[in-house]
């Protein structure tokens, strides 16, 4: 319940850096009508920004009835962030510049077995130099922080990664290992939370108070953004949406439990679902998830009878899940992300709509809007990144060094 | 996102007299520790609470090493609010001290076809006049505010009862009517926010940023409190978890979906599982909700094994939908609220609690504690009243009146 004048003062530094990051330049006068704030907090605001080498003032523009307003910027050549999306059997980085563009992207083969904390954090420094050296050969970007997000339960504030199933990993420090061979900032959090924060700031939530942007992929999760910002829950592990039960005692679930929405609309669960629907279908070529759930979607959108009967079925527990989120939040916006849900697209999006439309009460359901991710890049890459830059944000003076890494 | 300067001055306001509301007297020093507010902070909130008459300077303790330091405490008798929990059968008003603690009721029926906005108004503002009489014959109570809670769906900014289905209304704008016959602010509101609003500020959610607050009644509902404050929605509807999937195509419900959490423990789904399992339950005398309820809290306390049976079937289905909460939202602590949670006590939260463990995650439900509401009085009541003393705290001067209400 408390509120300090810092967390006021990043919130509102968030505001203002967000719209000049959608929309560059502005006036002073416009980025407080855009953000609610005081003309006077707002120059505030950008001299603070401006002294922390994230704004540039770009000159003036003519004002109808008196002297030019002066303009300012998101200075993109500034400085750099990295986001790094660590994954079971890979590892992504992207750095952006200021305006969060991407500059250069990297990837890195986690290889099964290759999963001790040194190998992968090795993989990660890898990586991160590979986006550092690909930027500028000649002159190295000064980077602002290195966001890294890890499957499982991670503490974010201790920088720790708490529990990897996969991996068996149990508390590993890996902000600290990766300090040993980043000089730059590291901050550690969740894949889920990081594609929230960029739907937030970038996506189909921007301006949003009240937001759901739903992971379908092989796990499956719902990222909550209330009242504007990220919710956490009291142990940092919210959003656990797959594992709330949709069919009491239904099929059961890889987490021990029976009946969760995962195991009817994650990938080996749309995988199960066509096998149960069609067991001799061509589209079960193999087990690859990514191939299946690829020729699924195509199938489904050139009107294959079996596809479209598969994501019908995984429509109608989606559609019933995805109104339990309307009648329990009242969101202004759900998104849904990840790979399954790019895959299957518009055909999945039409029947997910109709089935909330069934389930859901009609006044939050009229109140809401169900769309897919509209965010080009990897949502939680720029996630990742965005978590770098609130780091800078909340900073009270510059964090950014030019040094170049110690990669292996 | 934005966060104005007024926003904040409330939410500190807030705290500071919530801490003086559970401990009075205290000192500057002991608020700013409580509170985690500077001190010079905590100096200037307790000058404007005590400018709006909340607060009184009741003298000097000694301090270890050095001058006596001042304390200041709740001025109980400063002032009265009144919370009126408007169901379909009665209004139900109470009068508290500044304190919150309760001075007067008054209960008043709202017979079957008494349903005209004229006739509930009348019978609310003659609830009010009760209290108010009752308060203090010889001097009238200096009444701060009116809070009113309307099941449905209400929109409290406007202060209309958008929709109250069980009697037909659409759009009745009642703060208006009410205000025409009481000299008091009144702020309206949902008896579950309301309900939540109690167990944050005085109950089993003290201190905690992420609570749930379940009313288990005849409609089933859950209040949440997100980040130190009632999560509304964008609509102000968030909470419909009554109305959640629990098992897809399952029991019918009365919102026209099938298999939602209140059809399965509702008052009167809890009546049909009763009927399911022992046709000819002598618990089944009649068709009253309250008796039916209260006879088969009573039996499963004693051990009869058909009682037992139902309020395990019953936390079987709740334990589930529980956990989902747990999974979902990863609170700090559940309260199960409201006259079936009353009425069904230790017996069912015991199941409850077991059937939790099965179902949620390890790492949240670790993190949570669930409980029974501890409020002595009428949560309801109490958090309509906590609405008015909110209105009085987000207002820049003072708002009271001392006169005499114009009661029917
Ligand atoms: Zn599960
Ligand atoms: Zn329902």
């Amino acid at each position: 319940m408390k509120h300090t004048s810092r967390d006021i003062r990043t919130a509102n530094r968030y505001a203002v850096l967000r719209h000049l990051i959608a929309k560059s330049p502005a006036s002073r006068g416009e980025l407080a009508a855009a953000t609610g704030l005081s003309q006077a907090t707002v120059a505030t605001l950008v001299a603070e920004l401006t002294a922390l080498g994230l704004l540039v003032e770009v000159g003036f523009e003519e004002s109808a009835g008196g002297r030019p307003r002066s303009l300012v910027a998101v200075d993109a050549a500034g400085g750099a962030l990295v986001g790094v999306d660590v994954a079971e059997t890979y590892v992504h980085a992207e750095l952006f510049d200021l305006a969060l563009g991407v500059v250069a992207r990297a990837e890195e083969e986690l290889r099964p077995g290759e999963s001790a904390p040194e190998e992968v954090v090795a993989r990660i420094a890898a990586a991160v130099g590979a986006v550092v050296a690909a930027a500028d050969a000649r002159r190295p970007p000064r980077v602002l922080g290195v966001g890294v997000t890890m499957p499982g339960q991670v503490d974010r504030e201790r920088g720790v990664a708490v529990r990897a199933a996969n991996w068996g990993w149990r508390d590993v420090p890996l902000t600290a290992l990766l300090g040993e061979r980043l000089p730059y900032p590291v901050h550690l959090d969740n894949p889920l939370r990081a594609a929230t924060v960029a739907e937030l700031w970038f996506g189909a939530a921007r301006g949003c108070d009240d937001a759901v942007v739903i992971n379908l992929g092989t796990g499956v999760g719902a990222g909550l953004a209330l009242g504007g910002a990220l919710h956490r829950g009291v142990t940092n592990s919210a959003g656990e949406w797959g594992h709330t039960t949709l069919v009491l005692d239904g099929r059961p679930c890889r987490c021990g439990d029976a009946g969760c929405v995962e195991a009817y609309v994650g990938a080996p669960a749309i995988m199960r679902t066509l096998r149960e629907l069609a067991p001799h279908s061509a589209l079960l070529t193999d087990d690859d998830q990514t191939a299946t759930i690829g020729a699924l979607g195509r199938a489904a959108a050139g009107g294959d009878p079996v596809a479209v009967r598969v994501v019908r079925e995984t429509a109608r527990h989606l559609g019933a899940a995805v109104a339990d989120l309307v009648n329990l939040l009242n969101p202004e916006v759900i998104v849904l992300s990840s790979w399954v849900a790019a895959a299957l697209g518009t055909p999945l999006l039409t029947e997910v709509r109709q089935a909330v439309a069934r389930h859901a009460l009609g006044s939050p359901f009229a109140a809401t809007e169900i769309v897919l991710s509209p965010i080009p890049t990897d949502p939680v890459s720029l996630g990742a990144a965005t978590f770098a830059l609130e780091g800078v944000l909340s900073s009270p003076g510059l964090t950014g060094t030019t040094l170049t890494p110690h990669t292996t």
